[in-house]
């Protein structure tokens, strides 16, 4: 039950804020004899590394991952392998700058969680988001780098298909683009179409909401626990535990309200005598369970609410102010989610992988 | 951890099939001296139950409720309390009739969790939904009548809001009249659309979605545990869990995607020397802990996969084939749902009272 | 974290109390496919049942259990087997005689947990032990039963080593007496010594302590989880969680403190091919992991609190008086601890073997 | 259900191996607004830090820790308070010297987790303990130090009670003795016992078992979840976790196995208005729950498993050797345990403090 840590028998729990010494997290359960470098991690975090784009926040940060525990080399040439025992990462805080913060010490910003932390804690930190941060993010992506590798045959994919009221063209998918333009964009034809958007929102000094979809293939069938640790719960949570995150679904989600059963469920039929699925609807889940298929999951994000916008605010001492905030954000905070959305899903499905195993075996 | 408990401090683990003997539930954590009689639990148990227009299963269930454990007397004639200790319920399945499941023996239901629990389990409940079935959502109801209890000045309300292409109308929101129709509207001028729409649906044989939404108010600034424990992310878990869920979004949810920040941020203002909201885009959480703004969440619920409409499918011996559900099931599932859905959030918020309590005392 | 759980893979739910309608538990994650009948556990719990002798409580319960979930027939034939989800079970309380206790509804018994549930709850259960009653463990020898079948080749047997000043002599120890006798006693010369020493506490309207010894065959080598899932570590929570029991220990347990570090320490040689144990000191546990040699574990019991000596005690509305507890207790409570304490050790076994299986595989 | 956790609301996650670059622990669930500064775990850490006499390891480490996360200064002068938020605690690894380990790469040390570790993960950690090391054990004495201080008027203090054959005299018991000697020892008279005893087992090249009590003042009447969150049983996992520890009791332990009802039940009486008990030998805890009585509780410390004298035993490849640990160790590992005793009943006392106002509230 603790508030800090993700999963239950792939388990992680991270720690750290914005503007202390440095953030880091404890990946515990992970299965022995797993191979892993402090240099495959480094990959993945470096998909999120803020100050890459004009589009996401100009904080500079090397983002750089240390192993401290949990890996050995059984011979001096040998690989890094996990020993099952707890793998700890660290990142140091380099860029902290507190000052730039030091405007809104006084009040909270309208939309940001500076108000509910000091409700619940009755602590203000001034230096910044705190622990609330997305600056956190970091070490989710690090620990589903770890996730990654101990579902056999599994991947994971994301990208942002929406941004304001650009959505992109399910037509024109291809996922090696994604990995070709500031925005995990998977539409070319839609890439210069939000660079002209964002660079807009971005002089505005405002921000906008966006949605991301992540997919899993190789996801084995069976994985989930009906009734409470169901897999789509279990990714509900993990998404919506994503800062800014809004909204969740799975499969054809919302729009499924609109559809009629004869419409929705997804038939089958024998090929090379399996059972086959005509459509996926579903999004690769079945009463909690998957079924074999893609999973299929996306998440709306908000807009930041730190932007150069004068807005109506009150102080921690009860009057009533204005509020501008200057320090270096992301005009879509939406884009670096992509490569979260893929960590927590990724965690989600080691964590079911392990529990599923534990259950019924092999 | 356990696969068929939901929450932490304030936990509730339920058991049973559709076509068993009874199902139940255990209630734990709940704090001592909450009087409570199983008539109130009956209220709204009797909310949910089946059989009550055309428009829901026409299974017969009379739902009685017993509590056999949690609860005492300290004198002949005082009241019910709690004592603090283990609430156990109970109802007995007495329309059962797994006979009208014998043709789908041997054929997975599209759309249904069959297949999956088979993967799964290695073991084909022939009887009917067995544990996948939304029989199941009873004792969530039950549970959630003693949670809504715990959290002083609580009140957890319902309604469905969209069934199909109609939406409500919410200048015409009115939550008496939720109450007084057979679809938890809260929209009176949409009851006779409805009822023509689901008419039609009913008489196809087939089914149609629909979106519920649930409004906590009395919610206290400060529940909500980050980062693995935010209030959104439990309310999306609980919520996604309900039999049939593709999708849940709390506050402005899909729609802050296309929103600029200086119009999703809740501006502030100070009214009899305290922060006032002047909206509440957030749904009463912020950075995944409660602001004391009214929680408001939705969720999508897809179209029930058992209809009359044949679809092609296969058995569990590896042949394809048709399928017709002949059994009694809902035209419209999410109707049922909004009593479901605001026991969950019910639970959550009761767990969540008792977690702040914990840790920050008060 | 619920308070009345046991285990986090296979984990069981207890509730009721003593003078309630029923006790009950729900057994959770169990793998499915078990053959387990209602016979099977009743087997078990016959062991345990009060009335049997006149050295154990003379409360008559049938202790007749009944399996509402969580099992089925994939044929009408075909054997009962586990389906993956939530058993059920549940014993009518039939002879709670809550007359009996009414002389000490007032006062709170010396020894007993009557002055700590109202301290803690605030609400006194007149009716006798209520909640904290040792009548709770007839559900752990239930879902005991069902833990045994979990781990494949495990046995799991238990013995009475000690009654007050007289100790077995483990020179004469043989298992299959100790189902031949009313102590659970392992040593036949032992049988009449502890006949009449008992006679005589029982004569006397006292009570005696005892140690209980259970010994687990057939665990595989590597359950246990360090650092803080250690095996031993589980093993001592679950025994002392028994009612009554006050002291813990693993192989040699105490001794150890006499021992020098070349007596303790289990020698290893090579016999065809494999690693074998000289001696087992250890008690079949090194760093919290199996080694693959029987697990041994003790625990002492204190005398029942609940005599016909008078005693100085205080009431709930303080004032000083004295109690006889004139209700039908067991002169020595460590007897009927045997059964518990051998479901608790299954119990634990079985959550282990699917938590390793689940990190590590096969 | 993490491995390497402990606790629920106040939880502990330790990580790191003895011979890795740090170790470190993250506290989760800590109240807001607790001083807490580095120097105050510091002085606890110094009571076990290694190489303080020729009694313990010769090891040099300096255990400074460093907190990285989790605490602030609310303004420049300000003491440092808990911000509610986990705090990341890490302490480097100095003097780790892998080489004297070079000779037991290949053969596993009798007694020690060497054997398991590889039976459960099938990695073999040759640079010394690894992570079964009590190194690990400095974290909990770091994270004990915050524990102190959650419950408001706790004491927690330890004493060695009992070296091979010597065991203490009550009656020459004083706490103030425990910090004037290099045992923790409370009796001034069993000092020189020790010293000439731990002598000469010290020049033997072997090592002794031990017997450490740990007693815990002001823990509040009511604290304690029963049934399977008891007070006691929370205490025996917790005692039973540390490294070498074979056995734990409460109070008078495995003594009340020859004890009669009326010697064993704590009488109680009315002084000053308020119920009063007239001896402890519950230890302070009944039905798992404190009655506000000192909490009294014992473990035996086998003696360690590395030795000067040769001892026979296999290596992995299943040959069979013989083997002398000429690492640096502790002739009476008992000694340094007294710390960690008092951490970890530190650790269970907070845990409980916060879940008992979770669900009582107060």
């Amino acid at each position: 039950m603790s508030h800090n840590s993700f999963g239950h028998l792939f388990r992680m729990t991270t720690w750290g804020e914005s503007h202390g010494p440095a953030i880091g997290c404890v990946v515990d359960g992970c299965p022995p004899r797993i191979p892993i470098t402090e240099e495959e991690i480094q990959l993945d975090l470096d998909r999120r590394r803020p100050g890459q784009s004009r589009f996401t926040t100009q904080r500079r940060e090397p983002d750089q991952v240390r192993i401290l525990s949990g890996i050995m080399q059984e011979t001096p040439d040998g690989p890094w392998l996990t020993t099952g025992t707890p793998i700890s990462l660290v990142i140091e805080n380099v860029d902290q700058r507190s000052k730039d913060y030091s405007n809104i010490a006084g009040a909270y910003r309208p939309g940001h969680a500076d108000i509910t932390y000091d409700a619940k804690y009755g602590i203000r930190d001034h230096r910044g988001g705190g622990r609330s941060s997305a600056r956190e993010t970091a070490m989710r992506v690090a620990a589903g780098a770890i996730a990654r590798k101990v579902v056999p045959g599994l991947r994971v994919r994301g990208a942002l298909v929406q941004v304001g009221p650009h959505a992109v063209d399910r037509s024109r998918w291809h996922w090696d683009e994604v990995a070709r333009n500031d925005f995990f964009c998977p539409d070319p034809e839609m890439v210069p179409v939000w660079t002209d958007y964002l660079d807009a929102i971005r002089k505005d000094g405002s921000s906008i909401g966006a949605v991301v979809e992540i997919v899993a293939d190789g996801v084995p069938a069976g994985l989930g626990a009906p009734i409470y640790g169901k897999l789509d719960q279990d990714i509900a949570s993990a998404l919506m535990s994503i800062n800014a995150v809004k909204g969740v679904e799975i499969g054809d989600g919302f729009a499924t309200a609109m559809l009629r059963g004869e419409d929705n469920a997804d038939e089958l039929t024998i090929e090379d005598g399996r059972p086959v699925y005509l459509s996926n609807h579903a999004g690769g889940i079945l009463g909690g369970i998957a079924t074999g298929q893609p999973i299929v999951a996306r998440f709306a994000v908000k807009p930041t609410s730190s932007i150069l916008i004068p807005r109506r605010t009150v102080t921690r001492e009860g009057e009533e102010t204005e509020i501008v905030t200057k320090g270096r954000h992301d005009p879509c905070v939406g884009i670096r989610a992509v490569p979260v959305g893929e960590a927590m899903l990724a965690l989600v499905l080691a964590d079911h992988y392990l529990r599923h195993r534990g259950q019924i075996g092999a």
